[in-house]
């Protein structure tokens, strides 16, 4: 195999404000060799991941900050190529973070099989991987939504406000989604089956919309974006309202100093709010349980997964580039190659 | 009597930004006469509450909006003086809600009988009225702070502060304060035996200042004042550290567009962090076991209560005012009388 190329994709810019494509750089290396105990992956899918972005500019978030030159570590689906690892064999699909590459080496550490029978592969780094998961332990574990709660939902046509949703909604709630655009807003109510559509791009005045939206006001807001829209959501919610913040795609772009953040503190002493801070990562012992649950919901046309698939390593930066842009509709991969038999 | 004045303080002009002495009217009516299951009660001590200032700009908190021209109805310690109710007689001692007057007419209605055998009857609407039980029930019964922790807490020599870490100091925790002066942290260090102290006043960098008496990173932060203060909080909070917001001084003067607010959103994502607001009459199961430890910690000399007393109702509108500009040193209060025999 010494005559095939291993493309990978670096971070090779610091970002300031929104990403651009030029701050990655597309490489060609000689297609590594796996030592003993490791395993050589051929990536199938990667993963766009807006939660990538915060540690682009330099500064720790949940996980550390990237450096400069190393290969964007998203989530992955690969087959094993070459095996020298006794628990794997050639042709086993499995799910990691191998990122923004046609190959990989592991060792093994980190790696989970794919179920397939749960569904299509791309689906372990979606609703089966941690978007998916995000918003089933969210709504069900710590949120606890009840039957007949108002529950608003930013980003609501993105890989985890949509999974978020529709969890919510078939546990009995009455289910409000911001999204951007009309596409996203008219597909989510006819498809989602949320309730209220907000098109943050049309809406002058987000504030009113949901006012009008939420005629009894929010009991949960599930926050992928903050901002005014987190500002908006928390002028509007009810005693002892719940937010989780699972995301913060509209400030991750900005320096903290410059970041709008959350106004009104004082209407969490009014209101009696809680607000949350989530990495669903410190609650594995979910995982199982979520994933049964949500393919069960799956079969029975309950949950509908919308995935947005970009062909081609070579597009994954600009693909990551529109996530900000509010071009995704749907969890965002790049489709690498097909699994060979 | 129809012969005695009673001097009654209005609230008499909507306030922007820090309060005025104008904002009140001083107004002097005929006494009040009692009707049937009526009391009339002589005002001894009332008291002086930043909590006042978020209604008086014509905005609803946790209580609704005050309107011009009703008398400042802070909490009071009174005697009965005429009794047309069978379950009070004349001389009893009662704390309520009958504010900035001479004179107040009650129902009976929201009454408590001040028991003089836990102390001074001042207390009753200090350590064992609302500053002293929002200081137990916060951190106790929602904080749940332990051995160990370190706990910061804002406006540290003030009603509830004060209170608070020294109830934190009891059960362990490593306790740094902040507040404004020289005066208030040596004597809070000195007679609260707080860990550390922050002098806001000569700090020019909050954000370094509690980097270096918070060593460990706060685990838990129990504001009182909101602004720059609670921004430098969350950026030295550990994982999982948690927030109560008891008040929010420094934000009450500022217009909610205005507001400095909480800037680093994506920080509660990167270290979990909850914040939740907290209004302590929510909580009256655990009123009389606060009131009764904190009696037995004051017997053992364990808990240390200072008031900040103010001659003559006339003067309660200054010292509202000096409240936001850090002149109160413990428990305000008005002496408006002495008890009769």
């Amino acid at each position: 195999m010494s005559d095939k190329i291993n493309r990978r994709i670096l971070f090779s810019r610091l970002m300031v404000g929104n990403p651009k494509k030029e701050d990655f750089e597309l490489i060609e290396e000689p297609l590594p060799e796996p030592g003993e105990m490791q395993l050589l992956l051929r990536n199938l899918y990667v993963s766009i991941d807006p939660g990538s972005r915060d540690r682009l500019s330099g500064r720790d978030s949940y996980v550390p900050a990237k450096t400069l030159g190393e290969v964007m570590d998203t989530q992955s689906v690969s087959q094993v190529v070459v095996s020298r690892h006794p628990d794997y064999q050639v042709g086993d699909i499995v799910a990691g973070y191998h990122g923004w590459q046609d190959y990989a080496i592991s060792n093994g550490k980190g790696l989970s099989r794919v179920d397939s029978g749960l569904g299509p592969i791309s689906n372990a780094i979606g609703v089966f991987g941690l978007p998916g998961l995000t918003a089933y332990v969210g709504i069900r574990k710590l949120l606890k939504v009840a039957s007949g709660e108002t529950v608003l939902i930013s980003s609501a046509a993105g890989a985890v406000g949509s999974i978020a949703g529709q969890i919510a909604k078939i546990g009995g709630a009455y289910v409000v989604g911001i999204a951007g655009g009309e596409e996203k807003c008219a597909f989510s109510k006819k498809v989602y089956c949320f309730d209220e559509m907000i098109d943050y791009k049309s809406e002058s005045n987000i504030n009113e919309a949901l006012e009008k939206a939420c005629p009894k006001g929010v009991d949960v807001y599930f926050d992928n974006v903050g901002g005014e829209i987190l500002n908006a959501a928390v002028a509007n919610m009810r005693r002892s309202g719940r937010i989780l913040i699972c995301g913060q795609v509209a400030e991750y772009n900005i320096e903290p100093a410059q970041r709008i953040g959350l106004r009104d503190v004082s209407a969490f002493i009014g209101k009696r709010l809680n607000m949350r801070g989530f990495v669903v990562l410190d609650h594995s012992e979910f995982f199982d349980e979520a994933k049964n649950t949500m393919a069960d919901w799956i079969k029975n046309k309950q949950l509908i997964v919308r995935e947005h698939i970009v062909e081609g390593l070579e597009n994954a930066p600009q693909a990551f580039c529109g996530l900000f842009r509010g071009e995704n509709f749907g969890r965002g991969l790049v489709h690498v190659a097909d699994p060979s038999q």
